[in-house]
């Protein structure tokens, strides 16, 4: 195991000693680097560019934005199609697949302008179908696209610490991998284009599956008398164990420093798992693929946002599922409660 | 409708030619009549036995609900077992499986005095191989035990429009008839003990899934731009068609005269249904049957009790799925809020 | 009932009175109808313009499927450009969303060539969405895009019985009438371009959740002793009752003339409702719709097509979730089966 | 892993300072223990008493395990109450709830010549409720009952390296845990009657998820393109990571020495699992608790049984959800078989 892992580790993120196969555009460093997407992600990642000295040449559809990074030390420009022009290295970190399309393929989008050769790397979280359409677009312009979602959130994009997880042509890769060491602590090469997209997708849909299951499970032992500290201890030492139970447990009280702990501030929201669980469910659903589960899960996390969960931490689904206060009535009281309807619908043929 | 109901009800209940089968017992009509569990729908089914000329003898647990029966001239007796003293016919209506085992088995209960040939008819709606229990106890003692569970609530108990779906030997379906059609519109006969029960669990569990089926295909089509009255129109004259689209259709605006057009109130509660699917869970699973959907509900219905819907008709799951108005943040503004966590956890490795 | 649906007869598929308002284009009748996708619904449905005297100007990928309409009286040319030069009316049947946008379009497709005034009827079933992308296209070439799915199957496009369900302007209704009822039975206009597909996505959604709904329901009656036939009675007359349960049976011997009668051979293929379940899925994702029992449904149907049951009709649910003879082990032989392993992975800590 | 096991089996048991608490009975070491129920698990745990030097005195309903037993040096009687009479610590091991409420309760049961202060220990797994219930017996009898459910399948019974998960009596717990520990490894106290139940159900339920969870995710990141190795280890250094990711692979050619290395034999049965899955149902339906993962993993565990895979490793989920060689037509064939029916059902108003 030891073995085939530092195998990996170098199949994976290595290389640093192999700098003689990368190609000459990786090696011109230090040339401008183009960045498309200046949100709350973006930002920090085209910072920590310019703090690693790589002139950086931005664009963003907010003017606020484009200013913000200005005052950084960046070139502002008006389009994708401008930064094109400008950088033969570009890296995109938009919101979803629409905007991938419009900033590559658009009418002033970076394949208008694109130079022979460019590096192209889109960061943004999106369906691998649409990032395996970019690569074929940017292949007729003689331009290389690869896919490298990150997981970490907004603190870990500041701090340098995003993971990668990358798709496309592995001679590319130590070009990629270098400007992705500038913005993040790891870095995994997973394959063709798209497999960055399935990685990441495939991770949170398990995630997502483990979280709900140890809330449930959770909640099941806990109202049948065991103490949920003692509960989880026992899952972490048996086959019930996961992420969900032994790092960021769902349930208020069995650990410190996770959102559970925090009213289920911060961490990583309900909307977001609800759009990744979308992802997985529509490559699911296009690639004929069963994942009943994941497709639950998703429908879970789809109702929480529509019933206020929306902002909360995703392992607030352990306070959805709990029975709230006085809600249910008792056994005891369904003499007077639980009863069919008397007059209202009497003309209705009520058959339960 | 009218025609085809008539016939079925002929062809499944066939009683007028058969009264030369009818046991001595019910042949002496109009001796007393037993009565156990005085709640909302034993209350005036036992008064409809009174208006019907058949003395009653009845109890329950509380003094007040003894009372008023009393007050409308049955006898009142202090226990089951008081009551198996006096009458040879017995109805129970108990509100789940432990109290049909109490106060036919319990210290007190019907079968410590029951006279043999005694006909005890319970109505509860509970687990059918309970029903199986009792009416292998019941046959020790010499007694005969029928289920028959009812539906339509509280409204068609007090004006005698019950229906009965029984269960127990063929033989005695007609004494029981002659009892249970001075209480309902319709008896149905259903087969060995225990398959009143299944008649309705199966029923009801069908009922759920037609009603959240059509909750979710309504809120689907309405997001697509469908008018909903027309939307219902086409699923009512094609094979979508259910008793939930074209009888008591969940949006608001679409029928008249059912519970989404009066804020979900009256109908028939979230919480009857939970325990109804909660049978049909535990029947399923010690027959090992697989139902995937009813299993689903289920648990839908169990979520919605949780959430505040416990009283409410269980047609407002059409409410619960819905999405809340300005619950969800668009894509326009994920830049601003659906963003991973900043600082709070950051030295716990996250990995979405 | 008649009356209800007399009424709305009219109100939906109306208007032959209102000829006056036709516009110019289709008054033109008997001018040619072009057509593009001559498989197996195609083929009959156009053959079945050519018998009602209209001109067929025609094209297909496959020359065999192009052959047989010209053998017809079809006028046959190279591609939906050629088409699009000499018809002002095309209808479109095609497999899938990619091939929709292919034939409109792609490098020969329909707009390349379009005439203004044109009107553009699509009868493939794909996602609205899609359908909504044609129209704006369609419309910049000043052309009119229709969405107009069908259900009836094979015989019912031979028999010219199919329902359309149509989207698009209000003002081309009538011309696209005029040609829909040369091959079908029933036209149903539903609203703005898209919700002819949503009608028919939410009507199918709906039937898969009432079919599989009716084949557990039927599967857990029978388990617990109820005879097949008069659980399907009883579930008639009461509120379980649906399409699938009073029409189309999914239990061998209940009713007679549908697919559960016949080995499940015939009617609606199991492949056909997953592949609308996944349109289903993709329109409730795209809008952030929950469906719960809708996406179990599409599971089970996409496991269905992994384990043998691809070419069964879809009601065949019912065999799929019925307990296999002598599958499952008893409680009485759980002493020698049903038992952890014994020595093979003695190295693994396994703690279930 | 082994430091922190030894410091939480400290922490969970901490025994080693309460010795002063032992009571009088567990104290007299070496004599006699019952043993009810000589199975495949029961027969070697047994044994492994006999090794430890304690007179065990047994029955069996086979007389062929009978004899075994005796064949090494038990004393064999006729009955759970013969057992009682002569022994006052007494361990069954049975399949099921019933089989345990007629060992204890039944006509010749343990409780009718149970002695005052006998011990009673009870390994099968069962309903949690039904523990409780033989407690309350068992104290009426002034006898003690524990709930000790096991983990580990019938090789750890072998090898006496069980895991037992303890609920009952703090003050008893020592004077179970000293014969425990001559069949288990691992000893857990968890509280109250019913909670070493509650751990192993809620344990096996998360477990389920995961798994089911692990396949589906292994199966979309396969068909997305991403090699399995590899996959596996980007989820098992991410949140992903569950036990069944990590330790136990679904996948054929992952790991080595698991199940899926061997054609998903030997492990732990699909059959066990589905029943261990029913339990968690039951005590969840009976304590209204929502459990939408854990109810549709069970449904998932129940088909499976009914398709085929009642003796696989449960892991065997990943083949059962996967696509079946050849088994979907794909599009490009769309045209000659995915259509609806031709002329079987024409009487029949088909409107998918």
């Amino acid at each position: 195991m030891a073995a085939l892992f530092r195998a990996s580790r170098n199949l994976l993120l290595g290389w640093t000693k192999h700098h003689a196969l990368v190609s000459s555009r990786s090696m011109a460093s230090k040339t401008p680097v183009g960045f498309v997407g200046l949100g709350n992600m973006g930002t920090p990642m085209a910072k920590n560019l310019l703090k690693n000295g790589y002139p950086v040449i931005a664009t963003d559809v907010f003017p606020e934005s484009r200013k913000e990074l200005q005052d950084t030390g960046a070139q502002v420009v008006d389009s994708p199609a401008d930064v094109a022009e400008k950088a033969d290295r570009i890296i995109t970190m938009l919101p979803s697949s629409p905007n991938v399309i419009e900033v590559y393929t658009g009418p002033n989008g970076i394949l208008k302008k694109v130079k022979k050769g460019t590096l192209l790397i889109d960061s943004s979280t999106i369906d691998p179908a649409v990032s395996k359409e970019m690569a074929v677009a940017a292949e007729k312009m003689g331009a290389v696209f690869m896919d490298a979602p990150v997981s970490g959130g907004v603190g870990a994009a500041s701090m340098g610490k995003l993971t990668f997880m990358v798709g496309g042509v592995e001679q590319e890769y130590n070009a990629a991998q270098e400007l992705l060491t500038c913005m993040g602590a790891n870095v995994v090469y997973c394959g063709q284009v798209g497999t960055g997209q399935a990685a990441k997708i495939c991770n949170n849909m398990l995630l997502a599956i483990g979280m709900i299951g140890t809330a449930e499970t959770m909640n099941l032992g806990i109202r049948l008398g065991l103490d949920p500290k003692l509960l989880a201890k026992i899952l972490n030492m048996s086959s019930g164990r996961c992420w969900s139970s032994d790092t960021y447990n769902p349930v208020p009280g069995v650990m410190e420093g996770v959102p559970s702990a925090n009213s289920y501030q911060g961490g990583f929201g309900t909307t977001l798992m609800a759009k990744d669980l979308g992802l997985a469910q529509n490559t699911a659903t296009n690639t004929k693929t069963t994942i009943p589960l994941g497709s639950l899960a998703h429908q879970i996390y789809r109702v929480m946002c529509a019933r206020g969960y929306a902002n909360k931490d995703f392992s607030s689904v352990f306070q959805f599922l709990r029975e709230e206060e006085g809600q249910t009535p008792r056994l005891t009281t369904l003499r007077k409660q639980d009863v069919g309807s008397p007059d209202a619908f009497k003309n209705l043929r009520i058959f339960f």
